[in-house]
């Protein structure tokens, strides 16, 4: 494993140690020291002898021992030399500090590429360049220079030092979680987000991951790697860089793409990931990630002590999509047996002061809902903790034994409580237990709300289907000798488009629904016998792979019927066609049937930057032009999936039938997103693909027009 | 002044008053006494002789002196009788504590009335019931029991205790500011939102107001009191209860008035009130908007000491809507002359390290900034005020100065400052300081962007050209005769609507654009007439108050033409509508010319249970009906609101043009809206109006169906 001799390294050289304070040389070595580094610690100095009472050597190579991991704290220009010489001498990894690589430039990104050769050579795995550093918690392997990060199994991967700044210091003050590991990412310029996912997955030490991601360098690495580990262990993260100007700050130059972020959001979920978009909510949701089980009925029950908070709650749930259901009447009554009369017990429960004299009632209340097999976990919010304080102090006292109670009501059930209190920030001893029993306490019901919509997301993700379908391409798996002949044949030609006709033809081979009888013909007499065949009026449309946009070159007749007037259509069409661009290499003309009459779809493909090929569907028209009522998914898609996207366009009830037309034929539409999902599979040449319009009937379904561009 | 003897009460009594410490009527005496009310405090108790060291009274009219305001601690029953006996003493307003009133079915409304009744016979006013109470903080007037309520200039009116509670909580831990006064407003039996927002705007102790609402019992009154208020100061509300379960919870009964919540958010919108809809955003919003000078063009810097945080607040402002626009050449140079050259002055500015030796030049990228015309104020965000704590003790000092200079250049350019800290935990002095000076500090990135946000939507409802005028109805100053002739007679043959053809006379008497040459036959001789009158192809509509929906009984034929044609059509849905309905009153066929083609649009109005007449806009077809993409405005309106209507729909683009279709003219759909607004507010027996379709072209509109029913 690559990565166990940087994370479980049991010596470190720091090149570049120092005397002076304000070094980063100095401080590393002092944190390493003050940690109390478990492993043996070198600095290396050709200007000194002792540096804090450590042994300086000249260089690495000097370094009689084993080294398993360097930091590199000299500036950029030394960096690919020096890990040269680590190569030789046979250390495993190296942290390198120093900015001034790819995030500056062309010179930058030439040295580091110089970087990765030399470290290449004999196989040194680089964590940066540009990072804040690493901590291995565990054996207090601290390159940072943060002091007193919390122990505990969460991972952090990051690239922003601030945002772990953020976010070790919200465990410090509001949570007896800590970290597994933190990990500056920097520049990714070898070691990548996914591999680190991949130990971290592995890793028996660490029960969740959280990252800060500003852009992917391997996005489609990631999603596969993400994939697996949300199997195994939760995922949060939060993405920025989603507007405009904040692509700008964050560097990044994917910004130019325009609907990246709703691709980089259904990517995510596809993976099973846990986006945030709230900096503020990140830690809250991993650590309750980490420490309760998930929901897996997407149904809350709500306990409060106050009308306020229970109505905020359920407004935020309704917002998060959680459901906050009607309680069955058996539940209610065993609810109005211990309450007072004025409480309500229909859901969210107020007590209605049934609490005041015996804080107890709060445990008594959530066993009952826990046990009811229809509320899926309980959100207690309110006062509870403080009634020892605001009250009579020896309610304190029941309020501990209900922290008992219903800590181990959460480990017998596996189902989570989630608590907000108002009286968090007094830190009574009552919140301490909840914390020791994983039930995390927020003084927000903003983000207490936020904890189980992350509860609820994660439990519905692992029960979905698709969480045993991988998504990895298959290349080339169910390619037909046909279709490689006709993609084969456009690039033998020099063309980086497929015709229509071609189109149609490599998406028939996957028995995709294209028009029946269609033809290429190139004289008029042919155009003639093949509008005979196909009897009716015919569409005619302009073959020629240098004329994309068939329209602006008067290349599309529609409804023509009988032979005189199919005859003129060709000839009409060849003619505007050499009028438009004299050199045109024109193919003919393609003779289809007219298409019924139906609703108008849009089905394209197309390979985004991050997250390599993605699929889109819409509904023709104002709905994808005006609205970008548009919905994608990575590819390649299983059947649950291409149903969801049916699902997920905000005019999904068209699909179903509007003023008193019928419903159209969903299941044609979810065979051909699948077939095209299994194109893109069988052809890795194929670049984008549009398919517009598909005309989609109560009865059947048809491609009318079908464009693929190659790579 | 009706309040001014609550809030400025000089004595009070407390009715209920106990030895039992568990009892309300000793814990209000007691803090009463606690916190140093500065006026005389009369326990009335005819079992105790004196209580905590004061004269008790048997009965309110035993107290020998006059008596401002009394708490009534005693059960629902109770209060009837003493609410007679106050008012007889001439006490001028009352605290009721119980509950058991209105909240509480039909029996308890009947008390609300009675308590009400017996309040009113000497115009006692009253607070409440089923209130927390209120405290009146600068003369120590606490009559809710909780302590240390800080002092300062935000009042705060609420539905929920909790609530307050976790406000005052909130200013305690986090802020320099304080409350001028808490009211719980209870039932709002007597006393509404909109009375205590009048005494608030008047009274110069506050600065800006707070409400959490759940419901409105007088939604326009409140809304034409805010609109007042924030022109003085500024309002911010959260309004719970948006989702179902959230209303249930609240036990509002307009849960079953779809769009409910697009109405409130619009009508909040109108009236310059800040609504917020997160409850951790709720304090942080009105402590920035009553510290800092609100943001006049929605552009603002972001100053960053790392890229994380900056892209993070670049990401969350774009969510808000509010501008991170490039920094003129001229800035950027001043910029550029104070930075490393690794820094960032484009916008987001990141100072990449600038600043790790000297925090104060923080201070002066701030001025440079803020000197900048183009930039409406600065968000700070990163380690500011932790410079001193993790790097070197002396910058502490540095980081004071700089603090000091901050605070003075908001007073001077009249721009805010707002600040996040990731070290605000740490409670450095330097930002004690910036709060000193009026500028906010959050550990949040998000609160500190929502801070920003509020600051630019005050800014930005200021300056716009609405604040100039009230939308307070003047009904039926603009009515003319023969329109309250067509009402007054529609109501006196005991219609509740009025046919198609009285609305478009109504409707064009006003100025609509109705259909030119329009009549309503009885005849199918008379239709012949009228159809060659208005020569080319007609349409015939059943005219009957019994039929609303015309076409389900057959009652609508288009495209007629030719006298033969247009007997049958009239003879066919006459026989169609008796068929129909055998006793409907049938007035006759509306024969109109048809209408050319163009983009349909709907337009209504209805009574909100809340807030009064609303109008709603929205194009014809699926954008209405699948994608419910409506706007609501409540009325009246004037012209710059009218157009907002226009741009907020979200195919408001299709409004310009679409598929090179011309722009339709949008002119004319703004008239048409002034029109409706001004035909409601003419005549006041209209309950609800339906203008569908209305086709608009490029050049014109035309009203085609209209719907009028009367109150």
């Amino acid at each position: 494993m690559g990565l166990k001799r940087i994370f479980d390294a049991q010596s470190v050289a720091v090149i570049g140690a120092s005397r002076d304070e304000t070094k980063r040389g100095y401080q590393a070595l002092k944190i390493l020291l003050d940690e109390r580094y478990e492993g043996a610690i070198y600095p290396v100095n050709p200007k000194e002898d002792r540096l804090l009472g450590l042994t300086c050597y000249d260089n690495i190579a000097k370094i009689p021992f084993r080294v398993d991991l360097v930091l590199i704290t000299t500036p950029a220009r030394t960096v690919p030399g020096l890990l040269e010489e680590c190569g030789a001498c046979g250390v495993g990894g190296a942290v390198v500090i120093a900015g001034g690589f790819a995030e500056m430039g062309e010179e930058g990104k030439s040295r580091q590429d110089d970087m990765i050769a030399a470290a290449g050579k004999n196989g040194v795995r680089v964590v940066g360049p540009n990072t804040s550093g690493l901590i291995s918690v565990h054996n207090n392997l601290n390159l940072v220079g943060l002091h007193n990060v919390p122990k505990g199994d969460i991972a952090l991967l990051t690239q922003s030092g601030n945002m772990a700044l953020h976010l070790v210091t919200e465990a410090q003050l509001k949570s007896q979680k800590g970290f597994s590991y933190y990990v500056g990412v920097g520049n990714e310029a070898d070691i990548k987000f996914h591999e680190y996912l991949e130990y971290f997955t592995e890793d028996p030490k660490t029960k969740a991951i959280v990252l800060y991601v500003e852009g992917l360098s391997a996005g489609r690495e990631f999603l596969e790697q993400a994939y697996k580990t949300t199997l195994v262990k939760p995922v949060v993260l939060l993405k920025s860089g989603r507007s405009a100007t904040g692509r700008k700050s964050a560097g990044s130059h994917t910004g130019a793409l325009a609907g990246i972020s709703k691709v980089a959001r259904t990517a995510f979920r596809r993976a099973g990931i846990i986006t945030i978009e709230q900096s503020d909510e990140l830690f809250p949701a991993v650590e309750a990630l980490s420490t309760l089980p998930s929901i897996r009925n997407n149904k809350i029950a709500i306990l409060a002590d106050g009308g306020g908070h229970a109505t905020i709650a359920a407004d935020v749930l309704d917002e998060y999509g959680v459901e906050v259901p009607e309680l069955c009447e058996e539940t209610q009554a065993k609810l109005r047996e211990i309450l007072s009369p004025n409480a309500t017990v229909v859901n969210p429960i107020d007590v209605a002061g049934s609490t005041d004299a015996d804080p107890g009632i709060f445990a008594d209340c959530a066993r009952i809902l826990i046990e009811d097999e229809d509320v899926g976990g309980v959100l207690l919010v309110g006062l509870f903790g403080g009634y020892g304080i605001r009250f009579a102090s020896k309610l304190k006292f029941m309020e501990e034994d209900a922290a008992h109670r219903m800590g181990k009501l959460v480990a017998k059930t596996n189902k989570p409580i989630v608590l907000h209190s108002l009286y968090n920030f007094e830190k009574p001893h009552s919140l301490e237990l909840m914390r020791y029993y994983g039930i995390p306490v927020y003084d927000s019901v903003d983000i207490a709300c936020k904890c189980i919509s992350v509860l609820s997301e994660y439990g519905q993700y692992r029960s979905e289907e698709q969480c045993n379908k991988n998504f990895v391409f298959n290349w080339g798996s169910k390619a037909v000798p046909k279709g490689k002949a006709i993609i084969e044949g456009a690039l033998a030609s020099g063309n980086k488009a497929l015709l229509e006709y071609q189109a149609k033809r490599l998406l028939g081979l996957h028995g995709a629904p294209v028009p029946r009888g269609e033809r290429l013909v190139k004289t008029a007499d042919d155009a003639v016998n093949a509008a005979e065949k196909l009897g009716g009026p015919v569409a005619l449309k302009i073959a020629s792979v240098d004329i994309l946009h068939k329209s602006d070159a008067g290349g599309v007749r529609l409804n023509v019927e009988g032979a005189a007037q199919v005859k003129d259509a060709f000839e009409e069409i060849i003619k505007g066609a050499n009028n438009y661009d004299a050199s045109a290499d024109i193919a003919g003309c393609l003779i289809s049937p007219m298409a019924e009459q139906g609703m108008e779809l849009i089905i394209g493909t197309k390979i985004d930057d991050q997250f390599g090929p993605v699929i889109m569907f819409g509904i023709g028209g104002i709905l994808v032009e005006v609205l970008k009522d548009v919905v994608f998914r990575v590819l390649p898609i299983a059947r649950p999936l291409a149903w969801g996207m049916l699902e997920e366009i905000k005019a999904a009830s068209l699909l179903n039938g509007y003023r008193g037309k019928p419903p159209v034929d969903k299941e044609a539409i979810v065979d051909l997103l699948l077939t095209v999902s299994e194109v893109v599979e069988s052809y890795p040449e194929i670049a984008e693909m549009d398919l517009n319009p598909v005309i989609v009937r109560s009865d059947g379904i048809s491609i009318v027009d079908a464009r693929i561009i190659l790579k």
